[in-house]
C-alpha cells in the first residue's frame, strides 16, 4: 500500500465509525432536498450526509446529525452529482486550467476531461506534462487524455513535435492522464488506409498499450459507418468514444457498434439536438450517451454557463431530466472508470451541485469534496492564478519574414488561382477557382472579389515551410491578421488584403512568442499575447480574455471590414487538414479528400 | 508491450485489413438472424461477421464474404452475446472447473466468475492458486474473485488457512483473479463492529488495495439498510455487488446506494423473482442489475441449463427480454471491467449464443472466440479431464476419532440440551431446548424426538477441536453421515443416531482425505470421494457426480429414514456461522446473533 492508499483506508475506516458508532457524526447534512439518483434514474426526497470529502449516506440521516453537524436546508432544491465535461480543450478557451475552472465550477462542473491535443502538437511531451502539472493543482478534478499521434496527417503538415507510439509509455504515465485523446489519425479511414497505412499500425500499438493499462481511448469517427467505423473502433483498441457525430443515423450506428457517443454542444459546434433523437425518437438505451463541449470560449462560459446549460438544452429536446443528467454524471464516470465521482453514494467524493429547478438547471451551490466552493454563481474559494514555466513559452521559434517570402508568383497579367472558400460556423470549407491580377510576377489579392491571400508558416524551427493560397469569405477591405492558433498543428496562420500587413502581423506574433495580431497600414493595431505554447495566456483571467477577444473582433470588424463573426476561430480552423475540402498548412494548399498538396496557381 | 499485447495488436491490425481491403474476408458470417443488441436494447435483423476469435462487424456483411467464408444461415434465430455467471462457486457443484464448463458451455455460458471461497477456507493461497491454474486451461473464460478473509468469523471457527490483508498482494496477482469475492466478514455489520472491529480495518486495507489495482470487490450485505449498508459499502472500497438480497425493498435500497445487485437464482436459493420487482414494478434503471447462480448442483446444470434458464425465468417475471439478457452480458461485463466480452461489437471476442426463441431461451449453438463449441446441447470440442496436483489433495489432516471423543457429558438420568433446528431450504436455522436421556454420564440421541447428535471436527491439523451439539429435523432412524463440506470453513461435520456410526462416518471421511460417508451398523454403506480440498472430485465427470449424489441421497432416505431432501447440502450449511440462529463449528454450538459459543447442555 502506498501513502495515498493508506490515507484513503484510514478515511474509510473513519466513515465506518461515523456510520456505526453513534459517537461520531456527519460534518454536513443536506436536508429536505430532492435527490437526483442517477443510479436508479429517480428523484425522491431524502438527505445526503457528508463527512470530510466523502458522501456518507444518501438516505435518512437524522442519526448522523451531532452537535457540530452543519444541517443545510435545501428544501425544494435538487441535489445532483457534480457534472463532468467529458471532452474539452482548454486551448480553445485560451485559458489556463485554473481560469477555466474559475468560470466552470460555479456552474456545477466538478470534473473536466481535457484533451491537450493543441499543446501536444505545439510542444509534445513537455507541453502535456506542464498541463498535467497544472491539472494536479486545481481543486476540481481535471484529467487528461493525450494524443497518440501528432500531427494528425504527417504527410501534409508539420507540428512542433511528432507524437507516436514511442511516446506512450512516458505521456500515459503523467499525473492525471487517464487515456488517449481523440484519434484523428484514423478518422478519414479510407484515405489513411490507402495512403498512410503505417499510421494505423502505430496507432494500434498505442491504443493496445493504453488499454492494457486500463486507460480509455477517445475515437474520432466523423461520418463513418459499417466496415469503416468498425475498422476505426478496432484501431482504438476496441472501445472508444466519438465526439464527431452529427446526424441521428450516425448516432444510432455508433451506439449499436458500442461507441460511447459524446453528443457535442460547444460554443460553435452543436450536434446534441440531432444526436439525441436516437434516444427521444428511437428509445435506444442511453447508457453510452454522454454530453461534451469540445470547444468553449470564455465568453460563453461566463454568460451561459457550462454543463448545466448543455443539460438544460438536452432536457428541452424532450429527454427525461434525470436521463439527461446521467449523461454528464454516471455515464461518463463509467466510461472513464472514474470510480469516485458521477454518483451520489456512500464512499464517493462529495462533489455536488444544488439545482434550483430542472427546467432551467440554474446551479445554486456547488460542493467539491465536501466543501462548499460556489454559491449563486460566485466562487467562494481562493484560486491563485497559475503561471506556466518558461520552457513552454518559447514555442515560436521562426525568424521574421519579409513580404518577399510570402509572394505567390505567376507570369502574365492575370492568373487563375485556387481559393479556399470559408463556410461560416463550420470546420468544413469549400474550393473555388478564381481569376486575379498579376503585377510584376506577383499574384495580388482582390478585395473587390473578396479573394485574399492566406499563408501558413511553420513556427517550430523545424523546416521554415510557408504554405500559400487564397481565401474567400472574410470580406476584409484593409489590413491583415495573424495568429499562432491554427488547428491542429498550430503553425502561424495569417490572411489579409496586402503582403505588408500580413508580414507585419506574422512578425508581431513571432515577436510576442505566440498570440493574435491585427495590422493595418503596416502597423499593429491590436494584439493578444498567448505565451503558453502560442495557445494559452497565463497573464489574463477568464473575464479578461473574454473582453480582449471581443475587442479584437470589434477591431477587425470595424477597422478592417471583416464580415464574419468569430474571425480568429474561423481562421484557425482553415488549417485543419482532417476536415474537407481545401485547407492550408505549412506545406501548402491541401486537398483534404485526396491527401494532396496543390499549387496555388493553376 | 509484452507478448500478448503485441499479439493482440497484430490481430487487430489484421482485422482492419479485412474491413478495409476487400482482399481479405471474414471467416464466418452469421446471416439472416435477429441480433440482440445489448448496447442499445434492440433486436433487429442483421449479420454478424467473425474473423479469428473476434467480431468484425455487426451489420450488413455482404462485402466481407469471400470465397472461403463460411456463411451460417441463422434465419429466425436470435444472436446474443454469450452469457456470464457473475457469482458462483465451483465447490457447490463438487465439480472441477473443467467438468462445470462441460455442463454449462452448451447452455450458452461463456464466462464464469467464481469465488473460490470454499477452497480458500480449506487450503488458503495454494488452493486458490491451483484453481486459478485450472481456470487458465479451459476454453471458456473463467475469472476468480478471492476471499479477503478466512474464516468469516475468526473468533468462532477454525479454517485451514487464515486469509487476511497480508495475503492480498500474492493472491490478487494469480492468473485470472479480477477481484475480491464475497465480503462476508462485514455482513453482520452491527455485531462485527461491536465485537471484532479490527476485522473492518483489515478488510478495508484489502479492498482499498484491490481497488487501486482496478479490481472489483463483491460485497455480501444480507438485510442491511441505511447506515449499516453504507458502512458495508465503504468497507468494500466504495463499489460493490451483493448477491444476498432477498426482498424488493432491499433491492431498491441497494440499487439506490450504488450496489450492483446480483439477483440470485441457483439450485436452492432463489431471490430473483422478488428482487426483479424493483425493475418491473418501480421501473428503476436496471444497469446495475445482474443475474447470478451462487450455488448450482450438477444435476440442475445437466437437466435445466444454466444462465439461459435463469434468463428465461426472469423474462417470465415480466422483464423486457433484452433487458434480462443485459443482466447476464453487458451489465456484469461493465461491473467487472471485462472489456472483451458481454457485447456484440467490433473487436470483441466472438462469444455468441444462438437462441431459438426468447420465451424458452433454448440455446441452439454456442461460439467461443469465434469457434463453434456446442450445438443442440452437445459439446463439440475435446475437453480433457483435469487432474489437480497432490498438494491440494491432503487437506484432511486429523487423526481418527474414537466414540469417546464425541461424547457429550451430563450428570443424572436426564439433561436439557441445546438443539439446532433445521429449517428446510434455508441457510437459517432455529433453536430449541429439549430434554433427553443420559446414560453413564453420556447424553444420548433420541430418535423418537428426532433429537440427534451433531459434531464438527477441525480437520486441518491446527487444534483438533470438536464442537458438539444436537440437531432436530433430519428424522434419521438409524446410522449416520459425515462430510468434509461444511460452510464456510469446511471442517468435518457429521450427525447421526449413535456415536459408533458417527465416528465411523467421520473416520471414513478422514481416510478418504475428504468426501461424504454414510454409515449404518458400524459400517460404511455409501461414499463419495472429494479429494480436492475435501470439496471437489477430479475423478468423476459432471453426470457421474450428479448420479452419485442421487445415489447417496436415496441411501440416507431409504436406509437411514432421512426426511429431508438434499440432506448433505442442508448439513453442510449448519456450520455457517454467519447466518442465524444457532450453528455448529469446531469451536462448539454458535449463537450467531450474539457471537457466542454455548455449551450443548444447559
Amino acid at each position: 500500500m502506498n501513502a495515498s492508499m493508506i490515507k484513503q483506508a484510514m478515511e474509510y475506516r473513519q466513515l465506518v465509525d461515523v456510520l456505526m458508532s453513534n459517537k461520531e457524526f456527519a460534518d454536513i447534512v443536506l436536508a429536505g432536498g430532492n435527490v437526483i439518483n442517477v443510479l436508479t434514474r429517480e428523484v425522491y426526497s431524502t438527505d445526503v450526509a457528508i463527512k470530510g470529502k466523502y458522501i456518507l449516506l444518501v438516505g435518512d440521516s437524522r442519526n448522523l446529525i451531532g452537535p457540530e453537524t452543519i444541517v443545510v436546508d435545501v428544501t425544494g432544491r435538487f441535489i445532483s452529482p457534480g457534472f463532468i465535461d467529458s471532452h474539452m480543450h482548454f486551448e480553445s478557451s485560451m485559458l489556463t486550467i485554473t481560469e477555466f475552472s474559475r468560470l466552470s465550477i460555479p456552474s456545477g462542473t466538478t470534473t473536466l476531461v481535457a484533451d491537450p491535443h493543441e499543446i501536444g502538437n505545439a510542444l509534445g511531451p513537455i507541453g502535456m506534462k506542464a498541463m498535467a502539472m497544472e491539472a494536479s493543482t486545481v481543486p476540481n478534478h481535471v484529467y487528461l487524455v493525450v494524443p497518440a499521434l501528432t500531427p494528425d496527417c504527417p504527410s501534409l503538415e508539420t507540428a512542433g513535435y511528432d507524437v507516436t507510439s514511442k511516446d506512450m509509455e512516458e505521456i500515459l504515465n503523467y499525473p492525471n492522464v487517464i487515456g488517449i485523446g481523440e484519434l484523428q489519425g484514423f478518422s478519414n479511414a479510407k484515405h489513411v488506409y490507402n495512403h498512410t497505412p503505417e499510421i494505423i499500425t502505430d496507432l494500434i500499438a498505442s491504443t493496445i498499450y493504453a488499454k492494457s493499462m486500463g486507460k480509455v481511448v477517445d475515437g474520432n469517427a466523423p461520418e463513418l459507418f459499417g466496415s469503416e467505423l468498425a475498422a476505426h473502433i478496432i484501431a482504438t483498441g476496441g472501445k472508444c468514444s466519438c465526439h464527431e457525430t452529427t446526424t441521428k443515423a450516425e448516432c444510432v450506428e455508433k451506439l449499436r457498434q458500442g461507441v460511447y457517443v459524446f453528443m457535442r454542444e460547444g460554443s460553435t459546434q452543436r450536434n446534441m439536438a440531432e444526436c439525441i433523437r436516437a434516444v427521444t425518437e428511437d428509445g435506444l438505451d442511453s447508457r453510452r450517451c454522454i454530453l461534451a463541449t469540445d470547444d468553449m470560449v470564455a465568453e460563453d462560459l461566463e454568460k451561459l454557463g457550462h454543463m448545466n446549460e448543455i443539460v438544460k438544452r438536452t432536457i428541452a429536446e424532450g429527454v427525461n431530466p434525470i436521463e439527461a443528467i446521467q449523461m454528464v454524471t454516471i455515464n461518463p464516470a463509467t466510461y472513464f472508470g472514474l470510480e469516485d465521482v458521477g454518483v451520489l453514494a456512500p464512499g464517493k467524493l462529495a462533489d455536488i451541485a444544488i439545482i434550483q429547478d430542472l427546467e432551467n438547471m440554474a446551479v445554486e451551490a456547488v460542493f467539491l469534496e465536501g466543501k462548499l466552493v460556489a454559491s449563486k454563481g460566485e466562487l467562494l474559494i481562493d484560486l491563485p492564478k497559475y503561471t506556466y514555466p518558461e520552457e513552454v513559452k518559447s514555442s515560436v521559434k521562426r525568424l521574421p519574414v519579409e513580404e518577399e517570402d510570402l509572394k505567390i508568383y505567376a507570369e502574365g497579367r492575370e492568373a487563375e488561382v485556387r481559393c479556399i472558400e470559408l463556410i461560416p460556423d463550420q470546420n468544413l470549407s469549400g474550393s473555388l477557382e478564381v481569376k486575379v491580377k498579376v503585377q510584376n510576377g506577383t499574384v495580388l489579392s482582390d478585395t473587390a472579389q473578396d479573394v485574399l491571400q492566406i499563408v501558413c508558416l511553420e513556427r517550430y524551427g523545424r523546416n521554415g515551410n510557408i504554405g500559400k493560397a487564397f481565401v474567400k469569405g472574410f470580406g476584409l477591405k484593409d489590413g491583415a491578421f495573424a495568429e499562432s492558433v491554427a488547428h491542429d498543428t498550430h503553425n502561424i496562420i495569417a490572411m489579409g488584403t496586402n503582403l505588408k500587413d500580413i508580414a507585419e502581423a506574422v512578425n508581431h506574433v513571432i515577436k510576442m512568442k505566440g498570440g493574435i495580431a491585427v495590422t493595418k497600414g503596416g502597423k499593429v493595431i491590436e494584439e493578444l499575447r498567448l505565451p503558453v505554447g502560442g495557445l494559452i495566456t497565463d497573464e489574463l483571467t477568464g473575464p479578461e480574455v473574454s473582453r480582449k477577444i471581443a475587442k479584437l473582433e470589434s477591431v477587425v470588424r470595424e477597422q478592417l471590414g471583416c464580415r464574419v463573426h468569430a474571425p480568429f476561430m474561423h481562421l484557425s480552423f482553415l488549417a485543419l487538414s482532417t476536415s474537407p475540402k481545401w485547407k492550408i498548412t505549412d506545406k501548402g494548399l491541401i486537398d483534404v479528400n485526396n491527401f494532396e498538396i496543390l499549387p496555388p496557381v493553376l
